[in-house]
């Protein structure tokens, strides 16, 4: 498995784009639409947002989505077209737009939106731009695209890797956006996976599903689930290798390649949560099954007390092992322990259940890094997991207190 | 009902003392034990957090109330005596102390401990500090013990009110604290009430219980339920009602009495939380149960995104379909209102599950008083609820980014 450039246009037959149309405020030249487009007809998966209020654009790709057939992708920021007039028409209009542009079916697309909640989509703008987006797609458009998609994000995220599948190179490749709002249940804030890989769609969609469970669902900037989670697959089959169509070793290294690539989206978009200055991973290991390590891993990135510790680079255990506590998870408090580890070295802060004396400057070392771990070890048996999410920072306050404006 | 002053020392033969003992720096003079005590044995009945990892005083509090009997409370902030060594023993120390100061038995006292988790207690300065604590009770004395209960709290949190039972006036009256850690699972915070109600005490549990679950399971400040959360009810029986031994019209008049209370004590926790500009008030009505009403309203005083928003009195109500749509009860979002109001008038904001043209001004003025009220009218049946919270604010992170120095 290698790392290599290129996203969501790194896969063969894959080419976006993106530009400002005017979703986004006029004054600013921010992009606001991009397109992804593969040259054949894809295999398609996707997994949404298991809030009961959802976006507009999720039941058009839902419905777009039930013969497993896609050929791309068109999304917006700046408004999530979410409890918003007209959202379901103004939806398929992107489709038809799309489609329009491209010389395709509105079928062909997936459509996704990413914003503010409850305004009327400039739907004209989105119309104006889309056969611009659609002439400049190129095999170098995936960091315009990944651009595109950001609302309060700070950097794109782009993650692309090559494998093998008994002997023939296989690329995958995707963008995401998250920032705030993000607590994703069974979906994501926005991810868009590209791959060459021929796949059926039904064992696409079980990769998807089985990976997102380890991924995406196991980080959490501010415990809102978004209306809008999306996590879109294509998979255009040019890398021509043996069709996947039953589970099996090949199907088993391509979920694999998979999960990794939706393991970074992750992390990036974890670490770039609102206002977040470092990342934060918990792993709890040592338990007697997976479950209930994330269940307890969960909920230590997910408390605010934490989460504002970790700002203050403060080795406040002891806000460790309640959020542990009510988790929901049953176990002895008394067999626990506690480490702080970072790229500066590591701290051992609790042992069986209680304080141990440590050296208070290195603490503040270990916790001044960039990416900061929490290690949690019970005495239970030998499952674990791991959880991400961000430092809660006065710059969270203040993006939320007036994000509308 | 008539609300009267007192707090805890309100009800017929109740004292209270809280003084400056040493818990707290000792830089500092601010009160950190108080005691409270009755003339006569008293039924006792209390509530505990249903966090997994519990402070050593609940274990001590909760034998001790096996037989339903207790005489008073030694408390004391500025250390949980959470996962900290010897946690039981200074527990129980703090019980012996008590005790001797009053010539009593141990068993006689409820114990209880907030503040920072994990460091040994000063139990030395406590033991010190008791024969004062004893010395000093007071029929004055509620707003001391309420004073020394405060951690991180910006005022103190005294309620008191006579009700009739049976044409004989009985008081029920209690202090609280809250302020961080506050998402109350069964329990509370802190909250001691004291009545000279005679009443057995399988009934006063049976009160506590419903009661507890309609006022502070219904209140968060920040999502995490603390080790510490503990709620004790004394009744001294010294109002010389006739004795409640079973359920019935005077069982009804006194528990309605103790809710009332108890919500009042609750809403001065949610809007004193750490950090806190405003209380946030969530009603959901038109539900077809009340479960599902609470679910839903606890969820939007829960949102990050939503107090953020309160913070920037921004009315941004998006974010409150968001929270009931992920709060894990079903409905149709096409059949939801949203309304703002306050003391400075209302807006509706969202009609039928979309927005609605509003006057962003006079939304400022509603938003910016100190209590807030958010009304969510769904058109299933006629349940309800309301929940409170409070903002998010800079203050928030700020408290907790360094909590412990």
């Amino acid at each position: 498995m290698n790392y290599i450039s290129g996203g969501v246009t790194a896969a063969i037959g894959f080419k976006a784009s993106g530009l400002h149309c005017g979703v986004k405020n006029d004054l600013t030249d921010k992009k606001d639409i991009a397109m992804i487009l593969s040259e054949r007809e894809c295999s398609a998966a996707g997994v949404f947002t298991l809030n009961q209020v959802k976006a507009a654009p999720i039941y058009v790709t839902k419905d777009h989505l039930r013969d497993g057939k896609l050929r791309g992708v068109i999304v917006n920021s700046g408004n999530a077209n979410a409890c918003a007039p007209q959202g379901k028409e103004n939806a398929l209009r992107m489709t038809y737009a799309a489609a329009a542009a491209t010389n395709l079916d509105p079928k062909d697309f997936a459509v996704a939106s990413t914003g503010v909640i409850g305004q009327t989509i400039r739907i004209d703008a989105i119309e104006a731009g889309i056969p611009a987006l659609a002439a400049t797609l190129s095999k170098d458009g995936s960091t315009d695209a990944a651009n595109a998609i950001l609302t309060t994000d700070t950097y794109v995220k782009e993650v692309a890797l090559t494998i093998e599948i008994a002997g023939t190179a296989v690329t995958i490749g995707a963008i995401a956006k998250g920032s705030g709002m993000i607590h994703p249940n069974m979906g994501t804030m926005l991810c868009f996976v590209t791959t060459d890989c021929d796949i059926a769609s039904t064992l696409l969609q079980a990769a998807l599903e089985s990976t997102i469970k380890k991924t995406f669902n196991r980080i959490t900037v501010d415990g809102d689930t978004s209306t809008n989670d999306t996590c879109v697959v294509l998979a255009n089959g040019m890398a021509k290798n043996k069709r996947i169509d039953s589970e099996g070793a090949a199907y088993d290294v391509f979920t694999q390649a998979l999960r990794t690539v939706l393991e970074e989206e992750a992390k990036l978009v974890a670490g770039d949560g609102e206002g977040a200055g470092r990342l934060i991973a918990c792993t709890v290991e040592g338990a007697e099954s997976e479950e209930k390590a994330e269940l307890m891993a969960k909920s230590v990135v997910a408390s605010s007390l934490v989460k504002a510790a970790m700002f203050g680079t403060d080795a406040n255990w002891g806000r460790v092992l309640c959020a542990i506590g009510y988790s929901g998870a049953t176990f002895d408090p008394e067999k626990i322990a506690v480490k702080f580890f970072s790229n500066s070295g590591e701290v051992l802060v609790c042992q069986e259940g209680a304080g141990v004396e440590f050296d208070e400057e290195q603490a503040k070392r270990v916790l001044t890094e960039k990416e900061v771990n929490i290690l949690v070890t019970m005495q239970e048996s030998d499952a674990k997991a791991t959880c991400w999410g961000c430092d809660l920072t006065y710059d969270y306050v203040k993006i939320n207190g007036d994000y509308r404006s």
